[in-house]
């Protein structure tokens, strides 16, 4: 069968995205090396997304401020073992001056900084040192901050949505008296993640602590909320970190307690960011495209009037009224009454996967019908009802759109999740193509024979499992 | 008497300035040169600010996306006459990594890169760029794109908000098949613009193109809009571009037209900034503090209780209750409830700019009563109510705080703005002293004499009068 997107998923998962990015028009590189343009369509999901954890984060007691884009190296110089851990692959400013050069526009060599600054990666350093003038008093505690803001790593590797050299994020970062408040803190945000990705994405994650081999740079605690994509690769999709006195310590973030004492304060942070969009398409579209779930598609419903040459006005009419009446009930619609051809729409529509799909014809009209398909579950859906019925389930379908596409990758889950009594059979798993998430003795893992096997297989360790934490899951990843 | 903010706008504007962004905890200078960090209050504010542009922009059929932030040199080096007008004073990144080199990290000399990048001073480049794929054909047009994001000019004298080296702003840019509709896309976003400033900042605006020496590099027509503040200068507060073709010629932006020829599009770019909270400021602020609209304010009404030792918890409960009432009316209620001390709390809500105060006090909730204070009008204003009287009014009486802050600046700037009969008279104006626009004939200060006068004034054309284009305002600015 004929698929709108090639090659297909199985006959090869990184070739498919990069595929489907491109039909449903999501953003493309760009001519900055390892950088994306996010397109219009794109962007609409991401601000979608963006506003719902938006609201989340400020419900957490968050406030949003915004931070330089520009760090001071000192601030790097300061923070030796968080640099050991990013500060690597940096965009570095060094002039901030053009000038024209025999004909060509040069770096001013007038115009040279006696520091340098870095492109921010992260920004616990230029907010620590703000916090350090914010917080005087254990009144100023707890201090709760966010910023949605682009970030810059240099990657060699570029991949959309994936790993990118700049990409936009959230990052939170808070400010507590004691160390219980600030690691309650850092669980509380990863919880938030957790029903955030579940509620909204309709993702399931596994949630975890990092192992100390693979927290965050400068953390004593990271918690993570991996995912597990279509072929069976794992997906880091938002972390928080206990930091513990490291950054407090580094830039001298104190305050006078209630006993009237000078004592160091306790910090987390916490992100996500546009690469949540990369594991809404790796988990949840097919070899047609894309399939969004109704809480962040730009159109929930498309209505696509079937027109022929003579009644292209009437049935563009009748399609905008049922638009109007489905919009009175808080529904994103969309009524494509452009001129390119009725199955060119559907597939467009398709593609971009649109929750539900409404076509009318001529004939339907007259009968006060249409015909509706769900994205998620394709042609088998596809009913005709009357224009009544569909107003009054049209809320309550999305609704089960969103559900069922949460409890299909809840299934899938399941599936891809195995129990691995020692290394030896995880070797053989791997060697013979098992794809997923293996679930290993940790012990086991701090063994030298692992190491053979992360580099021979690409595996790492995800994250140690909440309900047993001398268990950790192991699974290659993007 | 004393004021909140020292000194007062009379004794010194400048200073007053800088002393109310402190007072009312907006935001701060940060250790990178030139650039600020917006504390949460002002970033609640901006928040608002943005939500409501861009609903408008979004109504006008705009689509946001996000292009990158560095711009490749080569892309400025097309782009000659742009060049000249911005890229002398941008952030240039030269290098990918960092190293450690005599125990100090430092830009790795490995990692220099072959073409520097530029931090964005503005997009047209890039988006240019993009355009030159995106658009093919007549179908394709008119394409209209917008990016809410912070954009980089090194700035030698930097100033919170006004001029800063790195800034929030949205940058809109818009491609057509004829001038005609260029050049009314222009016009039409600079109506939208004029109308967002009145009707949800509260500014009349002095609205007109920028003359031919004013214009922004590269365009055809620029259209502005000008501000007066309190102290008589001008603040240009956004600005609309008709490109011409410049842009489409230097980057290649080509459509089959409908006769079937390739045709070479017409482009508009369109911004606004966070320098519209520095207008928001010195237009609308007094001695003690912020004043800020109803529409843009994060809390629109505080209720402060005024508690004694021992009624604390029912003062609050009642005021929380209220609070309620008023939040389901769909009202931004803060309940203040922090263990403050009334009077401090009281100032400090003035000095932020909360357009209503309601103090409650034990006799007053006694006798279902409570105190209400505009802060535009201050203590004539005071007067005690009732609840019910209150729920029924507060949003109307948020309505006419709009207003009447609206009517302030109209009948202020008709005041502001002086008729110059010739430069001989603008010389005596402002020799004695006098604040504000003045109005000359255009064709007169192309004389010699008026560079003089722009020397020694330090004033420079605002705009075009729209009623009638042979005069031109002319004013000491921002």
């Amino acid at each position: 069968m004929k698929t709108a997107i090639t090659p297909t998923r199985s006959e090869n998962f990184s070739e498919w995205y990069q595929s489907l990015i491109v039909a449903s028009d999501l953003a493309e590189n760009s001519p900055v090396r390892g950088c994306m343009t996010i397109k219009p369509y794109g962007w609409a999901i991401w601000e979608l997304m963006r506003e719902e954890m938006d609201r989340r984060i400020k419900a957490a007691g968050v406030q949003n401020a915004n931070f330089p884009l520009l760090i001071p190296i000192e601030f790097f110089n300061k923070e030796a073992e968080h640099v050991a851990g990013f500060a690597k692959e940096c965009a570095v400013v060094t002039h901030h001056r053009l000038k024209m050069i025999d004909g060509q526009l040069q770096p001013d060599p007038d115009s040279k900084l006696t520091e340098p600054y870095i492109i921010r990666p992260t920004s616990e350093t230029i907010i620590g040192d703000a916090m350090s003038r914010w917080v005087q008093s254990h009144r100023d505690l707890p201090l709760k901050l966010n910023q949605w803001v682009n970030v810059m790593r240099w990657e060699m590797r570029p991949r959309m949505f994936l790993r990118t050299s700049e990409f936009n994020w959230q990052e939170g970062h808070n400010v507590f008296a004691t160390h219980k408040e600030a690691n309650e803190d850092a669980r509380k945000m990863h919880k938030i993640y957790g029903e955030y990705m579940r509620e909204v994405l309709a993702i399931e994650s596994i949630m975890g602590e990092k192992t100390e081999e693979e927290r965050f740079a400068g953390a004593d605690k990271t918690y993570t909320v991996e995912q597990i994509m279509q072929d069976g690769k794992a997906l880091q999709a938002g972390t928080s970190h206990d930091l513990g006195q490291h950054f407090a310590k580094s830039f001298n973030i104190k305050f006078l307690g209630t006993s009237g004492k000078l004592e160091t304060a306790w910090t987390t942070s916490w992100g996500t960011s546009t690469r949540m969009m990369g594991s809404l398409l790796m988990v949840h579209s097919d070899d047609d495209g894309l399939i969004l779930p109704p809480m962040v598609a730009p159109h929930q419903i498309v209505i696509i009037p079937i027109v022929r040459d003579d009644d292209t006005l009437v049935m563009n009419n009748f399609s905008q009224e049922i638009g109007e009446k489905l919009r009175a009930k808080g529904i994103r619609v969309l009524v494509d009454t452009s001129d390119m051809r009725s199955a060119d729409k559907i597939w467009k529509w398709i593609k971009r996967g649109v929750p539900l799909r409404i076509e009318i014809g001529a004939r339907e009209m007259l009968n006060n019908n249409l015909t509706i398909t769900r994205r998620d579950i394709g042609r088998d859906s596809k009913q005709t009802i009357s224009v009544d019925e569909l107003l009054n389930s049209a809320s309550d379908l999305l609704n089960t759109i969103q559900k069922d596409m949460l409890s299909v990758v809840q299934e899938r889950n399941k599936i891809l999740i195995t129990d691995v009594a020692d290394l030896n059979k995880l070797d053989k798993y791997l060697t013979d193509g098992k794809i997923g998430f293996f679930r290993v003795n940790y012990e086991q893992t701090l063994d030298k024979k692992f190491d053979d096997l992360m580099e021979k297989h690409k595996i790492s360790r995800r994250c140690l499992d909440d309900k047993d934490p001398s268990y950790v899951f192991v699974a290659k990843s993007y």
